[in-house]
């Protein structure tokens, strides 16, 4: 049995419009993405706010994949909602309307069950609840914290203190250019792993992974897809991928995190298959397996 | 001993400006790169034309690489010249000016010693004259091609008769994207084979590349580099590792097809660290076998 994780993060209504169609107010935010895509390989507890337009059906959605939601606050008001649009290729996303609701006030308070997990995925939120969370917890083996351009720009030196506490930081590849102050990524790397983390994911869309741990660099493609429906929580999917399977490994090393990352990318390629998390919801060990061996296939060669 | 490759393409100065410098009528051109990269691996020759300001200098660098430049036709006037300016990321160029003197009116004429090549890469001229090379050849095994948003845009028919006689095409993104007609690049990639190429290799400069082979799919990373200079010519360095490769294992196949894209990719990484063709001309074959096998730990991942 794979050791828990504790995930917090935003959990979310999305309005999504991509040039295949719309979805309104769907389950989304980056603690769900990331709990149902770990649920594959781990148990998960989660830690976020919802308000109370929040109904029974969602949490539906969470029992079936055994996530503990004991950590589901209730609050008055309503649910974070947010609404955006992708153009016609999915490589750019207008952001239509941010509701943070309820999110606004979010200060996440660690049930005392959860306080022993031994995983702890810190999704994108004020770096100093971040920081507030981890003291929180009693012994973790392994912390992976995500955040984004808003807090590099507001909030680094809030920033810059969780990092030290982090072993491995997953952004994407403006993020890691914007905290490191760098254009240059090998470089942005070095920098950034000097803060603290020992080990950078920087995650590039449909270009896939690059991953820094000391002086050694893995790079992971994304699974190259005929049809691409909807590319939000990809991100948050991969984490929870990744996580998910460093845990059930058991040996946090370059080898467990190199195969997590893949795992992160099948997870992260089944999320865009449908809107929000219709296809996560409904995969089988089979189907993670067979896109597993997909990608061995998709990237070997011959040694010299 | 390697089977011999033909190139037909430009020989030119390039004057290139990069956030980390400049240089000044440098010799380039698509057939330069790619001669000096596949003559690592293979016999090369040369069809191309410049004036009769190319000294014996340049001459001495295809000496030195063994590359059979007989096809080189010294035309009355002056050899085609390129000016072009890099983004402070190298993500965006500029063309600050294009002189095509002499290389208006190539019409290239393929030795009676080249016509027996077996195989050939027609570089990025009108697909026109791409076609009456082929012509000229008696019985190519492997003919690849490049092509540009120019002859797409100028000339789709002719380029359709050229690619019904193509092997392997090799293209950057966007030309793919335009090319099909189709954002998603696995349906694009189907829809370029459809039209001859058994093989469609998609450039994607820092991120690489991906192969299309029928429904299989490879994926290899660009190298990352701490230091990137100038990335002028890089694709056509890629195709002459490629090419030379594929040539030197004498096999055609997605095992040999597979690894020449790790060497294209190993050629092209070498030839943006200094400008021009300066680092690609000072190799070791020991450099080149260490970059193939970093390429290897690059990628590698335990299986399932």
């Amino acid at each position: 049995m794979a050791a828990s994780i504790l995930v917090v993060g935003s959990v979310a209504f999305d309005s999504v419009k991509t040039p295949f169609g719309q979805a309104d107010e769907i389950l989304g935010g980056s603690a769900t993405h990331f709990s149902i895509a770990a649920s594959y390989f781990a148990p998960v507890r989660l830690v976020a706010v919802v308000g109370t337009d929040f109904g029974d059906a969602y949490l539906e959605t969470f029992r079936k994949h055994k996530i503990d939601a004991n950590g589901l606050t209730f609050a008055e008001g309503r649910t974070f909602r947010w609404a955006g649009e992708y153009s016609f290729d999915l490589n750019e996303r207008r952001t239509l309307d941010t509701q943070l609701n309820v999110f606004e006030k979010f200060a996440p308070v660690i049930p005392e069950t959860y306080r022993e997990s031994e995983y702890v995925f810190l999704g994108n939120i004020d770096p100093d609840l971040q920081l507030n969370v981890l003291e929180q917890i009693k012994k973790p083996r392994l912390v992976a914290c995500d955040t984004m351009n808003f807090w590099i720009e507001g909030k680094l030196e809030s920033l810059k203190r969780t990092l030290g506490r982090v072993d491995i930081l997953i952004i994407n590849d403006s993020e890691t250019r914007q905290l490191a102050g760098v254009a240059n990524l090998v470089k942005a790397a070095q920098k950034i792993m000097s803060l603290g983390p020992k080990t950078l994911i920087v995650k590039r869309g449909e270009y896939g992974v690059l991953m820094f741990h000391g002086a050694s660099i893995f790079a992971a493609p994304a699974f190259p897809l005929e049809d691409v429906y909807d590319p939000t929580g990809a991100g948050d999917t991969f984490a929870g991928g990744f996580m998910g399977a460093v845990a059930r490994d058991g040996e946090i090393n370059e080898r467990s995190i190199r195969r997590g990352i893949i795992f992160g990318s099948v997870m992260a390629s089944f999320n865009v298959e449908k809107f929000g998390v219709e296809r996560v919801t409904n995969l089988t060990r089979r189907e993670i397996e067979d896109r597993f061996r997909q990608f061995k296939a998709l990237t070997h060669f011959e040694e010299l």
